[in-house]
């Protein structure tokens, strides 16, 4: 299995495998599907806002939305459509600039009436279509321009390629947001290759993060899922800019069967893996572009007596806006890493506690035993400097440990989020 | 009752309740009680940093304590005295600038040492002796400046009050809180006079929230623990600053019975009624006092299905990130605060919500029915400006209702925590 995110500097692979580059404009989807992406005016100065999935043939797909109970009209959607049909969807059709969020039974109808257009300019039934939408919330979506859009994006017209279509769905995101995982399963070669965006699990009123997975193995609707809702849990799930969740989280990922059928656990597994690896790799891209955020911060939290347990604490510690303060200034302020550990509900023995921050080729060890080493001040403050940072607490209780990952608070994200739209 | 927060304009009082004001400076605490403050040298320049309240005659005392799992040494050991002898309290002592948070073993001696010196200064029993500590964490007492503090605050050269005592306990507090409230119970009229200290649930590596509380009524150490317990649950649990809890978070309430035995139920949710308004009081003030703020937030979320529900929605939104810096921003950002409901794990009927954004004397109508109305944005940015902003949410469920008090998001909240230590 190899991983690539196509830009940011990974977490060491685990051994064995292979990291390829491919640059960044020839990146495609997997096998079976194009990208295209076409500008309708709902950003200003003609950029891209609107992009567009096709599989070749219909496809199986899977997906994981937000647990936020406001729920985008696109979220509904996609839910309903997902239960009835998720064996033979054919695109998805995404747009930045408005979130369809808050609008009620009208917003409803636009994003169905988004799908219907795509479904007509592309030959196939509106049901098979998937929606997704980015931006402000509790505006209506401008459907003439929409219209426009969608009639453009599904021409020949539109500008191709998976890249036009990561562009096409950045809000506040200052970079797009790619990866690919190659796995060899059985005797089989498949891939898996994707485009995600969000800046911070929110933005500036914005509603956030979406990602779209494509894959050439074949897989049935329910194991589809099931591999889907793992990884994301170990990706984007393990991931915090502020905290929050928005209205319009979307995972989604079509599995076009190019590569032929995985049916079989150790299959599905290895699949999982390699799904995962590529979440991974989005998903740390969306921590690192986080608001104002000037380094990837990487918690992992080891000596655990279960995931559930080390992913609370990792979290607690991923969440502080005093941990994250901290490393914004290059403090190595190790009271506060324990004291967020300590609020995470987990039942913590401080005496068992050890952390060391690291960061790439180097690590320093502040806490033994719950009390403080005699550490160098000024290589512990270099390590908060490195990109990324790592975090690492040992609980000292068992064999589990979890990551998260996180990125530094800068005076910069209050300014982003004090004064968007007045 | 009347309850007084001596310079921070409080909530509307319920209606028949006067509010006294008296001045700082002749602050006191309630009959029975005195206190004294000295400069030790743990903080620089000769400020006081060491406090002490003396009961005149052994009182019943009940403390509520951090739930943090990482817990600062006076915090076990009041804990431990409570559960022994909390009928025959005689004396709190208090410093700050350094926290005895995550010292072990060592540091747990330090606070024996500290309650010892004080019951010898004092002429009572080290049991007696409750102490707490704020300020920087990992690093032991200097137990001889201690000494040589604890012999002069004993002393009657020692400054006098509770105005006093109130700066001793100041870390990046910008000004000290107190606060009294005045009831008639029965026919007996009794008193509550407190003060605390606290610029956020967690400082720059700090361990923070700190109050004392005294009356004159007399309640037996059962009822007074639950009438603390209930008081602060809807007081110093309803505030946030940044989400985060310290290791040494500690409420102390101490009852000289000088005004008289309550014993009766009703009196005793009189006297419980006072205790939260007293604890309101304080709390309010921390929040307005957050680090990097610039003024107090108030979001109460009505129409719930009950006070815990209501309790999570406002904390949901008063934890956000983004919710705050709009605020900070005069942004009027609805769909934030939504979104930051939506978040909060109780089931939200979107149709349902009712959104008002206020100040003192104005209000705007925002959302209804979940959808945006056609407010004026300028009038909504206005009363985002006011102090304190206020934000109320109704669920359309049901009838219960929860405040909870929070402060906006500065960059200078950034810069404070990014520097502290290098």
């Amino acid at each position: 299995m190899g991983v690539s995110d196509h830009g940011l500097r990974a977490t060491p692979d685990p051994p064995g495998l292979a990291t390829a580059e491919s640059p960044f404009e020839r990146f495609s989807l997997a096998p079976g599907f194009r990208a295209a992406a076409a500008g309708c005016g709902l950003k200003s100065g003609g950029a891209l806002d609107l992009a567009l999935v096709v599989a070749e043939t219909p496809c199986t797909a899977a997906g994981v939305f937000t647990t936020n109970r406001i729920q985008a009209a696109p979220v509904l959607l996609d839910r309903e459509r997902l239960e009835r049909g998720a064996a033979r969807i054919s695109a998805v059709i995404a747009n930045s600039g408005c979130a369809n969020a808050c609008t009620g039974p009208g917003g409803l109808d636009d994003a169905r009436a988004m799908a219907s257009l795509a479904a007509s300019g592309l030959g196939c039934e509106a049901g098979q279509v998937l929606v997704l939408s980015t931006g402000v919330i509790g505006r209506r979506l401008d459907m003439a321009k929409l219209e426009r859009g969608i009639a453009l994006v599904t021409s020949e017209r539109a500008e191709q390629g998976a890249a036009a279509a990561a562009r096409a769905i950045m809000t506040t995101d200052t970079r797009p947001k790619i990866a690919q995982a190659d796995a060899t399963i059985g005797d089989r070669a498949i891939t898996i290759r994707g485009f995600a965006k969000g800046a911070g699990m929110i933005h500036p009123d914005m509603a956030t993060m979406l990602a779209v997975l494509t894959t050439d193995a074949g897989i049935a609707p329910g194991p589809l899922q099931a591999a889907l809702a793992a990884a994301v849990r170990r990706s984007f799930n393990r991931i915090s800019v502020d905290g929050d969740m928005s209205t319009n989280d979307t995972v989604l990922l079509l599995a076009s069967g190019r590569a032929g059928e995985i049916t079989d656990r150790a299959g599905l597994e290895a699949f999982t893996a390699a799904l995962t690896g590529c979440g991974v790799a989005l998903a740390r891209q969306i921590a690192r572009d986080g608001e104002g955020a000037t380094r990837l911060v990487e918690v992992t939290v080891s000596g655990a007596a279960s995931e559930t347990e080390a992913h609370r604490v990792a979290d607690s510690i991923a969440r502080s806006a005093l941990v994250k303060s901290a490393i914004h200034g290059g403090d190595p302020n190790w009271g506060r890493i324990l004291a967020a550990a300590g609020t995470s509900g987990v039942a913590l023995e401080p005496a068992r506690l050890h952390l060391a921050l690291g960061a790439p080729g180097s690590a320093v060890d502040v806490v033994e035993g719950g009390l403080p080493l005699a550490y160098d001040e000024r290589a512990a403050s270099a390590t908060l400097r490195g990109d990324p940072v790592l975090v690492r607490l040992d609980l000292g209780q068992g064999d589990a440990a979890a990551t998260v990952w996180t990125c530094d608070l800068s005076a910069e994200y209050v300014a982003i989020n004090a004064h968007y739209t007045t």
